[in-house]
């Protein structure tokens, strides 16, 4: 199939295109390199079955014309704002980045009829329900950060969209998706941390915060598995592993695979690590495993795996 | 207090700036007149406390602008297109009124610490959910218009704007607003429509969607009651009436009152009047009820009150 990858540049987009090609698919990348990056992707640039375009998703004109050349069946939608902590300061991120590119990406599958979407939604549509085991039915989505806000609002795009132009959505709400290749996130931040000072490692927040990290591997082969969908309509998942895994677990497995041992914890205190920041959440992932697919590794090893990829990934760079 | 309204030369906007004066408020009433008419809030122009600013809200420096002339320390967000066919056609209209006005709102209020909202939503967010009775807390929001995907993008922008901001926020699910003045829907429709040919009247799907309808009055009454939310956050209301009219009885309605007999209805068939039109909808207004409020006239008093309302605005026109 010819499919687009909307952000395909960015840390899950270039995992997905890779699997795509792997899945014999024709891959068209849309990226800015706002937040994802030509090294990313330079692995790809000499595959046959994969095309770049660099350009913005929200100019309407140069989006058209990338439809009408490509004549793409599937669009993945992963381009948007990643960095949450960043667009706390800065709503206008998400406005353009989250939510202004999925606007311009339906309306160019309304126009040229491209009938089938991926759209990569999130857990921080739901707000802060400590408490409550998230399902797909959990009822009033509350976000507390601009993020969520705005990906709730392109699933409500994404819900409008269908039914009035007859396509067939697929949407997956994340948890924290990590592995080879993180470009922020606290793994990210934690392993930058201890390179500039192994002694001692700031923590935001109490440590306490505790969320389901899932590993890059199972979130791509699960959006492979369901990428089909047989209803039309918006067929619409959590992606869920088990376990969770807290920040504070995060700085222990890393010491130990760094070999620091008397790293000094500085917490900086509160429930957060930031405003907006959802402290604990728990997935439901009962409605993906009914549909016969579960993840491989759990939330510890998610972690466990992607330090190690990062920490390997870092050896051979230095 | 001084409250700048925006959308305020609109329909529903006009009605509420009226009362909030009476109630003794100072009104600033932001309109570009795309839908609002200056001929509609001409009776409030001699006023002393009501002062007008023709201006786009999505124009960022000239709504800044207006916050640091007149300090407001209430904003009701009425701005929006209100015509869902009309967007059903063309999107962005939904993407520049009704969105990003109200993006555009909250990053003001946010820059400026205004701590009080009004906004208002509406029955659209729920998408088409018949034999169900629409609850604050019904799951599962799956809009079918392009409105009510903007609108629900707007609670989830004014959920995280608050979280984030300590901002107060009272948020009103409308059903069909109705009342004199009123510049579009299905009895404005079939007034216009019958002004042209009284023997026979078009009525778009088989006649049969029922909705319930709200008398002007009673909203703007619901409005000023609960204008002070005693709690932080979001507070959420399902502004509901007793019963439905269906579009046939509104018909019906409306040739008595007209003093037509004979009338020739032709359905154009279908069971929405037009795609995105959700047939049939049944609110809770429980929760409403609770806090103590209810509204005085049924649907169909509502409806019959509007109509003759309109036709003596007619009356006098002509």
């Amino acid at each position: 199939m010819r499919v687009l990858v909307a952000g395909g540049a960015g840390f899950i987009g270039r995992h997905l295109c890779r699997e795509l090609i792997h899945a014999g698919h024709r891959v068209v990348c849309v990226d800015n390199f706002s937040l994802g990056t030509r090294a990313g992707i330079e692995p790809l640039m000499s595959v046959k079955a994969f095309g770049l375009y660099e350009a913005d998703i929200t100019d309407r004109e140069r989006l058209e014309q990338i439809f009408e050349v490509e004549e793409p069946e599937y669009i993945f939608q992963m381009a948007a704002n990643s960095d949450i902590r960043a667009s706390a300061a800065n709503p206008d991120v998400e406005y353009r980045n989250t939510y202004s590119t999925t606007y311009e990406l339906l309306n160019c599958m309304r126009k040229y009829h491209v009938k089938n979407l991926f759209f990569a939604s999130t857990s921080a549509v739901y707000g802060d329900k400590r408490g409550v085991v998230l399902d797909e039915n959990t009822p009033d989505l509350s976000p507390i950060s601009y993020y969520g806000a705005a990906k709730l609002g392109c699933e409500a795009l994404v819900s409008a969209y269908s039914y009035m132009n007859d396509i067939h959505s697929l949407v997956f709400r994340f948890p924290n998706v990590i592995g080879p290749g993180l470009t922020h996130g606290v793994i990210f931040d934690f392993i930058q941390k201890l390179g500039i000072n192994p002694s001692r490692l700031e923590i935001l927040g109490n440590g306490r915060q505790t969320k389901p990290y899932i590993f890059i591997e199972d979130l791509t082969d699960a959006i492979l598995r369901f990428m089909i969908t047989p209803a039309s309509g918006v067929a619409l998942y959590n992606v869920g592993v088990s376990g969770e895994t807290s920040v504070t677990a995060i700085a222990d497995m890393l010491c130990e695979e760094m070999g620091l041992t008397d790293v000094v914890y500085q917490y900086t205190g509160g429930e957060g690590g930031w405003r907006g920041d959802v402290p604990r959440f728990c997935y439901s992932a009962d409605k993906i495993h009914k549909a016969g697919w579960s993840a491989r590794y759990t939330s510890d090893e998610a972690v466990r795996k992607t330090i190690r990829g990062v920490l390997g990934e870092r050896n051979v760079c230095l």
